[in-house]
């Protein structure tokens, strides 16, 4: 069942490890077959050495366990919530990658301070606020994905251009057209949150790069008049 | 005597490399076998690269040495002492990793600053006080370890829900319920550290996660009702 | 068609991973044949796993492709102007590197702190002002360029003494007297970027070294009466 | 000639890489016979790659090359220097590690803010003053040398407790009972550097380590009544 997508969550969940953006367990990755309603996820506390393709569990989005022998990552219900309300996006990340969880759990968004990060994230990188009690008893990961997709709903913030957030006090999650892309967000994020951290601290009071300057980056590497790459 | 666990040990102090928390000698892993009420730690001095299981030293609750070629670790009463007072770990570990040592030597306590903290660490990371002038001269290491029990005695935190704690000046200690535990909860430890000095500069003022996030995050991964992992 | 430069011009584009300066495809390397007129440089947004000497593109000193299957670095247009305007220089190099990249953010010249800097970049190092939005919208990459050697030009720096410039909320561009030295400037320029950050850290207010200190160190690797490495 | 001699420097010169102490050709290490009163050093602006235990140069105490095809490091003469101040000293390093010279390049001494500082240096790590033109202009390196010797004596430091010495503006030098074990000081004091500039941004005013403390460890590592490692 879903051989392929398996395959492509388990090569996107080792990147992570590559791009060195996970310890131990501490990161997951989905990828969804939209047509067939089901996404395939990482099974949760499973070291990374240990996993197979094979290993990977399918759930639908209320996530529910419809196939696998192993329970699916703890965070399942927040990447379901995510599919749900961001209707284009084909794969989802989750890590507790040093710089942006610092970020997280300093509660603060990331401005966009220079062009790495308008090449891939159009405006600042959006932290949202902390759960209420009654929110983490109730249904803690179903609540954090829709928080999520409220923050974008209120801020009106494009989740396709902007494929990345902070969870207060927790850390990133990231998305993309594939699992492949979320990571490769998630690897993106890590270095823009390092960056932006350090150009502060180089110049306390620094003003985030003018909006000129971001369209420019943004756009030359997407939307139809894009030039960057080998697109003729 | 004792061949399974100088094993385990031997296993455990090697992760420490694999971990990166130790620069040449410095750090030191011990496991008990509480029926015998011996334990088995690594010699002193020895580089990691020469060691052998065999080559694992076995020492009394007092720390004196009952088997084994070499002397045990300089830091072997420490490891007795916490043996004595927490009569359910299994495992000690101590490293001079570079973020869980800078924060002992700036003497502050690790606030809980997001989950990766709470996942594992219930509540702050306790710094314990200085030694005093005759505390070092008498018994230097034995009292390290008395100091660390009598503070979790006086501040009423839970030895096992709080492996972890840093020794003025010095650097960290680390527990669990055998030797392995007590390496993964040293690189635990070491990240967690890292991130809260991050996020301090990245917002000085912070403040730490709620405790409900705290309570939330670490019950879902221990006790009765947790369901992170593969426990069903 | 000039293999020997696409040779040349690979090995220093692998050169930047080695060195451990890009993430992605984030970074570029050309070097010229001033001869002919033509300069060879990676193409845009390709992985450098997954290149070839042959996959070089060769273009002229506009920036238009005249061999090659791959579009040129999107960057093309800013080395294209380098080459026109530092007649000497005969390699040219782009990366996002962290340290010097958050310079960069900053906004900030890297003062010249210590002898590392004063061995290989005479002087601080320039971070140029942004562009306008009509610089932006009408020629960006071409006017990266232009502003940079007019930068030098106005601050009377000579392009040859200081092979490293900083792109405000960009990046670092190096140059030297082929591919490969515009990498190793490229190298140098991230050590100093870093250790100036942590110095200034260290020491708030500390002052740049010596006029004398950098002269000697700069003139005993440079010029007719250096005495550094094997020249006898 | 001295060919124990030249394999011992060479291999100590190699450690340099292996604990991430250097860039390119930025260190070197150097190893005396006092009997013969000679010294043998790395060849200078030589790749690590592209050396053998053969490219060691050999030199006496005034810096004069006396045997090897190579010119020797630029930095001979320091080293010579030192041979002939401190007596008992059998190697010496110098490198451009990133922490160490950045205290270097801020101008302050480290001070002892842990055990890990001192189980090997007794006290804080001085960094001398400035040279004055005339020193530079003059005999650059030697004055280096000397200045480092006189800020000793002035200070009442001993060199053998000590192994370690900022150049300001420049880097650190350190030494030991041979090449191998200058080396090994060298990483050591790039670790005390880190951990003691994390220490101060974690606690701004923090305070170093009590003596006692500092004396405790330093001396059950060192001395006549030492009780770390292997000596019975």
């Amino acid at each position: 069942m879903l051989e392929e997508l398996k395959k492509e969550v388990y090569e996107a969940n080792m990147l992570l490890l590559q791009y060195d953006l996970v310890t131990f367990t501490w990161g997951n990755v989905s990828g969804i077959d939209r047509e067939k309603g089901l996404f395939v996820i990482k099974p949760s506390g499973v070291e990374y050495g240990q996993l197979a393709p094979s290993d990977m569990t399918v759930v639908d989005l209320e996530g529910n366990r419809i196939e696998g022998r192993y329970r699916p990552s703890s965070d399942t219900a927040t990447h379901a919530a995510l599919y749900r309300r961001f209707p284009e996006i084909g794969g989802v990340a989750h890590t507790h990658s040093v710089w942006a969880t610092s970020w997280a759990q300093a509660g603060r968004d990331i401005p966009c301070y220079g062009t790495t990060h308008a090449d891939y994230i159009y405006g600042e990188v959006p932290c949202v606020r902390e759960l209420t009690p009654k929110e983490i008893d109730e249904d803690y990961e179903k609540n954090t994905g829709l928080l999520i997709a409220d923050e974008f709903s209120l801020r009106n913030i494009g989740y396709l251009a902007t494929p990345a957030v902070l969870c207060r006090n927790h850390g990133p999650f990231t998305w993309g057209k594939n699992a492949g892309e979320a990571v490769y967000h998630a690897a993106v994020l890590e270095k823009v949150a390092k960056m932006a951290a350090l150009c502060e601290w180089i110049n306390p009071g620094n003003d985030p790069a003018s909006q000129n300057l971001q369209d420019k980056h943004y756009y030359r590497k997407h939307g139809e008049e894009a030039y960057y790459g080998q697109r003729e």
